[in-house]
């Protein structure tokens, strides 16, 4: 035990009871509708990496709670070797599926709590850490795939938790009783939440006093009473609905996913409660998080771009364009720009520093000035791929219309580029330039890459205050020959 | 006559029999096809507007060619205020659909065969300008929508069109008799196709006496016999199938349409041929058409653009966050952006001149320096409205989810930002900047941006061409005191 | 009379009795001094182009006051075609010069006091416009060079003029005497001020009732009792003292001039006040002021860039790479940024219109985003300069290196390009691209272009109060269908 | 023995003969003349800060050849960590010189010389490596500093070096006696050369066999016979002869330097003799060098940013707007470009690895990414710089004006900020950020970063190469379904 197949993982979930709900209808069994099945495939392939033995060092490692291997998005970094190989793995997830692999979200939540358990107990010599160490041994050993959650709907962005209209548009303690606690509220953009075994809970802001109900951090399966997912829309959700071959949506292999996770009056027993109410450590924990998340895209969007930029390269070929020195130029600034991001999340992790419980952080000034590239490097790469691509990419018909009787001749005449080339290999990797720009997986490599872990403003803002400025001024005086 | 209005401009679609399939099917009544419909709805925009006294000035002018007003996308122009109208009414009904109105191609076409043709007759004694003045007068007095279409499919790209393997891959006389020439072919990316009660044929590029059997310019009706239109799909398409109301399209009620048009053996009698065999002319017609479509990008996706940043400030105004500092300087950042194409508009068309036939031309150069810049910040403006968006942009649920009796409830209550905006309107308005972002309004005001009018480095290639560095240089050695 | 010749104006100057300081020590004969003299040539070739027939149309205009041909820089634009004029006159001086001319301030000065007088004259009663018709023909018909002053040092940026600890920080009334107004105070950043006949004084900020000694406009001679002025350092200026050939000087015939103009209780008789009080019309007057301006940097810094980007081809002719793909892409990439600047110059006049008095002014919003333009692109079109340069331009030796009889040789053998090429044409050519990237010229194509006519900032508040959001937003809510 | 102290270091050029050449005359004493002084004291800056205890880590390591510790300039890096640390100690001396300290060229020459000569002796049996490391326990033993001379002037950039008209336009041998070799060319813009004890001389491209008279490497003596340095002009070099205080200089303490460095018949022995014909070797020593030299980049560069960022801040607070959310949002944009770099040279030393000689290189496309980088983003920085700092940058009078009997009041009474500012203090602050965006370290911060260590076009060739793109392709065809 410790590893499960890509198979098993699979199986486990269609074991779940999970509430999901898509398109308006309750989804009985989500592991096999179209629309989601592409992103459990994603997940799976975080199993079925860990089993090769060609990635060993980087889809495992050995956890320091047990002993014993793991996958290493169930792992506590212990070093920056770990902090690095685990931008490494991300990255080649993102180059095998070409889409978001949603398990980062527990990864990172783990690592944050673990050290901030720590600290809470340090000073309020509370039992926090001990369960969570419990509780991660459980994950390590069932290798589950957990929903590390943040995001709160938040109401009025200009009110604090507490001061909201409605109490629950932040998650927050309605009960405290002798076995558990009672919770209500939701967790809106919920990456990979009804792929997940469990979900992990964290406040969402900075806190104080008033608002320590919302203080909270905890953990309970996906399906527990009162848990209600309700799917996210994505461009070009439906053509996986299509019963067409798969062309028309680009990479019907693998996707992403998010959902709004509602709970009402959600029960947790007291040993799977990680904070309650110690609202200081909100914040800590908060930007623990984001600091890692930071750093994952680095990673993730770094592999996700190689697929693009492969796609990019590809349509050229198939375009009869390749040589052309423009083309050659637009291939390397995508690649400039993607390696760009990989160096900033291999630097975060390389400068990273251990803890007082004894896990790696990053860097958490470099983190941010990752996820800010982020936000921006993935749209120029996508721009200059649908240059690279042509217009075909969105005047081309459907896949019905290639296997047409009446049309599909014609379609396969007109459309075909150089002579080497199946017309229909031509029509795919267009359609997946098309899915990584404007359909599906452009929700993960565009929207999100500005957006998940934090949106641009929030990095600026810790820039700002970590960089360090009065010291960079002292410099300048000292140069300028002013005295302070 | 000489105006029709929109409900009639309906009307007369509905009488032709042009052949259009989609999604692998004939589509027999396109006029009412919910995919069709919204772009026939931009095109009626263009009759609509004409009738409004209070757009009198840019939608119509007087014909010089009958001295009666007529709709400005019929309209040869006179003067340089005719350009710069021009431009205008394409800012103002990119502002009114928020999509591609399909109706430039016509207008760009007319003027460019317009000059073209005195000027062939002029060197070969033809009748070719004579005969183009009576079907001018024939599209004007009729107020008809025209596809001015150019782009063939073009196989492979290092050769020309008599090298093809395949010798349809550039549309080409296949038989000339004695009433006229018969035509095989196709016109790909076309824009508006559908909606056209007419095909302007242009040939795509400039030509050596080899290729003459395809240097062929045209008209014919769009139901004419042997064209079948295959309609090209964009992103989010289906959505307009979905029979809810119509918040996940964004935008229900306009849209853009290309088409792939073949032309199958299509007879076109004599006195409807423009250019037959005289192959020099074909990269003078293409330069000028290309020139004048150049120019129309400033004002149409200015136009759109207008929405789009109307729609971001809007969903900050909603997410109550529109006096942060950094929302207002990012929508300062895309006013300029989107005011700096249409400077670029403005321009081309102020430092216009006549041709030898007495329309008027834009400034080639400042055309291509305008449609190179279109090809870039479109895309920023579109990334920073996602930014103001937020990630709800592309994780919320989908309006039958807001309806389901289930979770309708949970999604109005948790999806609800500040407490003066009503749940619903903040949906709409995210899924417009969806629709023009990720979905069918992204195809013009993104990909289509970068490839209408030809792709980036056309451009560049002009710009070279026509920037006068000989001249810069002589500047530059007179100032340096260098003796040449 | 009417048109002074080049000559005449450097003449003119030297009958001034103007009290300028440079390094420290007071100039007796500033049109002879050698970091003066260009900036003075670069003034003179606007006389001395006005009197070349190839240039009549651009470089002078027929005085609606007087009914004669004056130089277009002493010219109240009446017309939208004269705005456009101004535009290309503009650019025409900055190709000869590759600098800054100077005489725009004045230029844009005249047309903003003109329409401000006859407005503050409608509301009061008061005779300014008519004065200043008197003033301007006085202009006209000397063809005088003047300075428009309006940027006062400003000390503590949070307050207003009244505020202020030191009351002269804003130049301000101190006497109204039977005969005239004594005032005190300075203009910084005065560019030509050394080189104009007269000072033309606008307030610098909109104001209060108690700012109301501040709002002040006058004329005086530059050699006005009281009047000092302290010239300002620029990069390399001392480069011209060096009494070798003009190598290292890069441009050693023109050049750009700034200065401190301190007024010490200087007398202005009544006939030469244009505005004395009337506080509420310093916010008018200067946003007209900075309108134009901002429209004349699509001119001048659009023909500087010519210079600059004709350099950049010759440095590369000589270099031998110019038929480098990079290399020509990056010209055309200046090209195509120079060109943006000078159709956002075009636009914004092309869609002027009058004002209340008659005369015409551009439109406010596309000159903002004409000027927030030229405060990025030729940072850029510099840097991708010093990148064909290449390295060279910075490590060469000196001229007396070139000269030396013990290094002279070494220095031509080893710097020596392609074999055509003179070494010493390619030494000149990269210290002319030094000159505008780094050195004097640098001044005025960079800092001045971020800085002149109002830092980025301020173009940014314009830019968001004139872009018409609401209108935008409800564009957008319509499409939406949202119901306000 | 091991460290000297920076003055023992100055006295050690002092007894040093070398020819050099400034402004057409020989210099007798470099070490004391006023425009290469402040370059002396960048260097001497890393004999300093060796000593200082806070720095150790950073400024020394223990040598693999010798077990001592020594200066890190001088190390063989052993580890990624060591490359690392090479990154930030350059960071650590661009925040103390806010300059070039130009010690970095000859660490990098060191260590692409130790394994490109132990893979030549392994291939040819050879003792290259074994006479370096003898040469490399002298340099390490006595703390010199050694110019790593690459670049040629390379003449006609079409032809290789044995082609060219003169044959000297690549540094060759000229004869090999008994006793050594005899060699004649010359290298430019060579950083730091008349600073250094020691010439270390790679090629500077790849060779065939025609050319190998020019695969030559070896060490000599600045001060040997033969050698002539003629010293390169830099913007605004003499203000440091203007004998004032040191305001107009910005920086008057340290700064850059390059001089071309012409070898006329300079004998070298045998044993400092490190390649001789071996002409394959000449490419792989040039890729390594050129790799850890634009490593180097993403330390020094950042570290000169940091000072320009503080600089900035505190002009901004001496203007009085340190609170304007546009300028913290300007700060906050230069810090995150600024760190972007550093990221990049950590990430190359963080995934470095070793050589068949042991010792550690860099990741070579991650250390062409991060040069890439800076051949932008200083600019950028810079631009925001001068945003911030405002006009009167370059409008400012001279300290002589300051100093003035005359005018000096004026000048210190008009050009006050707010009132806590010494007025002397916020003209300091100017003149240093004028000194970095056009003065003397302009060259550096801009020109260089640029240029040094490649300019752009051959990083991007290199990131071609070593993107593998085929990989890329393979991806992306196994997501969309396609066969190869």
């Amino acid at each position: 035990m410790g590893f499960m197949t890509a198979k098993e993982y699979i199986e486990s979930l269609r074991k779940m009871k999970t509430v999901v709900y898509l398109l308006g209808e309750r989804v009985e069994n989500f592991v096999d509708h179209p629309i989601i099945r592409p992103s459990v495939h994603s997940v799976a392939m975080t199993y079925a990496l860990a089993q090769n033995p060609e990635y060993k060092d980087l889809m495992t490692a050995v956890s320091g709670l047990t002993g014993e291997r793991v996958n290493r998005f169930c792992h506590i970094h212990r070093s920056t070797e770990d902090l690095i190989n685990k931008v490494k793995m991300q990255r080649l997830l993102g180059q095998k599926t070409g889409a978001c692999f949603q398990r980062c979200v527990g990864m990172d939540a783990f690592n944050s709590i673990y050290s901030t358990t720590f600290e809470v107990d340090k000073k309020y010599g509370t039992d926090y850490y001990k369960k969570f160490c419990t509780y991660m041994k459980y994950v390590q050993e069932n290798d589950l795939t957990v929903d590390g959650a943040m995001t709160d709907p938040k109401g009025d962005r200009g009110r604090s938790p507490s001061q909201q209209d409605d109490p629950d548009m932040y998650l927050h303690i309605v009960e405290k009783r002798e076995d558990g606690i009672v919770v209500t509220g939701a967790k809106a953009h919920q990456t990979g939440a009804v792929n997940s075994h469990e979900q992990l809970i964290m406040p969402t802001i900075a806190m104080k006093e008033e608002d320590k109900a919302y203080a909270v951090s905890f953990a309970v399966p996906s399906d527990a009473e009162g848990i209600t997912m309700i799917y996210g829309r994505q461009s070009c959700d439906t053509r996986k609905l299509e019963n067409t071959g798969c062309m028309d949506c680009g990479n019907c292999k693998f996707g992403g996913q998010e959902a709004l996770v509602v709970f009402d009056r959600v029960f947790v027993p007291w040993d799977r409660v990680f904070l309650c109410e110690e609202y200081e450590f909100a914040g800590v924990l908060v930007e623990r998080f984001a600091g890692y998340h930071r750093q994952s895209y680095g990673g993730c969007k770094a592999g996700v771009g190689d697929v693009l930029i492969g796609a990019s390269a590809t349509a050229a070929d198939y375009n009869g364009v390749s040589k052309a020195s423009h083309i050659k130029d637009k291939l390397i600034e995508m690649m400039h720009l993607n390696e760009t991001l990989y160096c900033c999340g291999i630097a975060c992790s390389a400068e990273g520093s251990p803890t007082q419980s004894g896990n790696y952080q990053i860097d958490n000034l470099l983190a941010n000035v990752c996820k800010q590239n982020v936000t921006r490097f993935p749209y120029e790469i996508a721009r200059l791929a649908e240059d690279i691509a042509g217009g075909l990419m969105v005047t081309m018909p459907s896949e019905k219309d290639f296997e047409s009787p009446e049309v599909g001749e014609m379609c396969r005449k007109y459309f075909k580029g150089n002579s080497q080339t199946d017309v229909m290999d031509r029509m795919k990797i267009l359609r997946l330039i098309e899915n990584m720009t404007l359909g599906t997986a452009a929700v993960g490599y565009r929207t999100e890459s500005l957006h998940g872990a934090g949106s641009p403003q929030a990095q600026r803002i810790m820039i700002g205050r970590q960089g360090k400025l009065a010291e960079k001024q002292r410099l300048a005086k000292s140069i300028a020959g002013i005295k302070e």
